[in-house]
């Protein structure tokens, strides 16, 4: 992976937060417990984590309030990613060169174990001991959550996706479908992360909010791109995957060379919006950076 | 359907509720919308939204109020019946006598309805305009959806049953499997009904909690009774499914007579939990009767 600054180290706490909080839970099912512990301990850049780090580190919230939301915005993460592996879904073996939770466990206990993540992110929302001052705004970071993950986000996303399989759909329909499969939750790691800084404008709001939509949308054209470019060896899992399902995607429907123009394109609209906040934003910057150029 | 007071007007309440909020979420993948509304609306008692509504009725809270407990409460039953009847879990074609989810739409579709309405359990539950007195307690009410529905809760439980599946399991970890898979979300319908209420104190709470959970194990007995001497006109599904699955009930371990004594146990352990409580409690002891006489 590329290099970027303070990667490992959130990484690594992100890590710790979460291996906290499966170790605070009451344990019933020991294969339950299990299976949640591999979906979300399975390694993984923790992207979403990540980038609600540094948002808050440019707008000046405290870490421990970040920890919070990004603990919860990657246990919807990792739900989602247990439930989309599903042979009902999109029925893969591998994730992160390991095998999918369905495959080291079984199908009904990766089910459960993807229910139990949603509900730890809500409970982690709510018991985290969040500063008085972002104590007051809970509900406010309840509902980013709650948008980003349901059928308004993430999960009527995956819907979109699911139903465009075996079918050529427009651009327009290509972009609504990833802005709500993976840019609802980037955007909900940028917008939760300054809902925990103080003085955030609603102006500024909206500037991380296009922000967050341009990063997210050439993060998925990146990752079409990949997917036709990589060795399996990379990526941990195969590649040509969004060919053989018969999905439309960036480089199908704008050719390579257009996929990567858009993937520039997205790139510099990041930037744009960045211009208008008042903070030092070279780290969200070097993060779009980042989402552009990476290989795997 | 034996009679039992306020039944069916509080079906229709909470039904219409559940209605105007499937028409208010934006529809991204119509089939995804019609699955969700499906599983939320194909029938059953309201079990859990009745419990509610007669817990805040004793204990003085607002109608309106309750409205959004029960919703809530209801989404996260709904989830879980979608996910349970799956044929990685309990692999069941027929629900209150209509096809499961899965078949009539398909497995995919019913895992995201599922994880949808999940999300739109903890989506109810924070925009609903509460009143001002129990606005302030949002998030205590979060924490006991939360408890209720989770690993901790409810999915604990049906992974515990499922592990149980076809092997013999001792009394003491059929109660706790039914305490956690059934009893949870029912303690969460008074608990969270009481939340709504002014000045219930702790003692009353813990009184009500033990009501609660005698309730809801005379539920399951009595489900397990009804499961082997019912016909599947009466059931909506088959009956002798626990028989067919190889799993430890109540009737198995205890012998039906036995279990009918223990349901008679619970039952008056719940009216004596209710002696404590300084209210009218005559609808929640109507509700116990009502659960250990049914046969469907």
């Amino acid at each position: 992976m590329q290099h970027l600054l303070g990667l490992p180290q959130y990484q690594q706490r992100i890590d710790q937060y979460l291996i906290n909080a499966l170790d605070n839970i009451a344990v019933n099912d020991q294969q339950l417990h299990d299976a949640m512990r591999y979906g979300l301990l399975i390694g993984g850049k923790r992207m979403r984590p990540f980038l609600a780090y540094i948002t808050g580190e440019s707008l000046g919230a405290s870490i421990e309030d970040i920890d919070g939301v990004a603990a919860a915005i990657e246990c919807i993460h990792a739900y989602s990613l247990l439930h989309d592996d599903l042979p009902a879904m999109d029925d893969d073996d591998l994730r992160r060169g390991k095998p999918t939770c369905h495959k080291a466990f079984d199908e009904a206990t990766a089910i459960l174990a993807g229910d139990s993540l949603q509900t730890l992110a809500f409970d982690i929302l709510v018991n985290h001991p969040f500063s008085e001052q972002v104590k007051r705004k809970q509900l406010t970071l309840m509902k980013l959550l709650v948008d980003a993950a349901g059928y308004q986000g993430m999960c009527g996303g995956q819907a979109l996706d699911l139903s465009a399989t075996d079918s050529c759909i427009t651009l327009a329909a290509l972009e609504q479908l990833h802005h709500l499969k993976t840019g609802a939750l980037l955007q909900a790691a940028v917008l939760m992360a300054a809902e925990c800084a103080p003085n955030v404008t609603t102006d500024e709001k909206q500037a991380l909010k296009e922000y967050a939509q341009h990063v997210g949308l050439a993060y998925q054209v990146r990752d079409d791109i990949i997917d036709i470019t990589s060795s399996e060896e990379e990526l941990g899992k195969p590649t040509g995957s969004d060919l053989e399902a018969n999905k439309s995607t960036y480089p199908s429907l704008l050719g390579l060379q257009g996929a990567q123009q858009k993937a520039d394109d997205l790139f510099q609209q990041s930037l744009q919006a960045l211009r208008r906040l008042p903070y030092n934003t070279q780290n969200l910057s070097d993060f779009a950076t980042f989402i552009i150029q990476r290989t795997s």
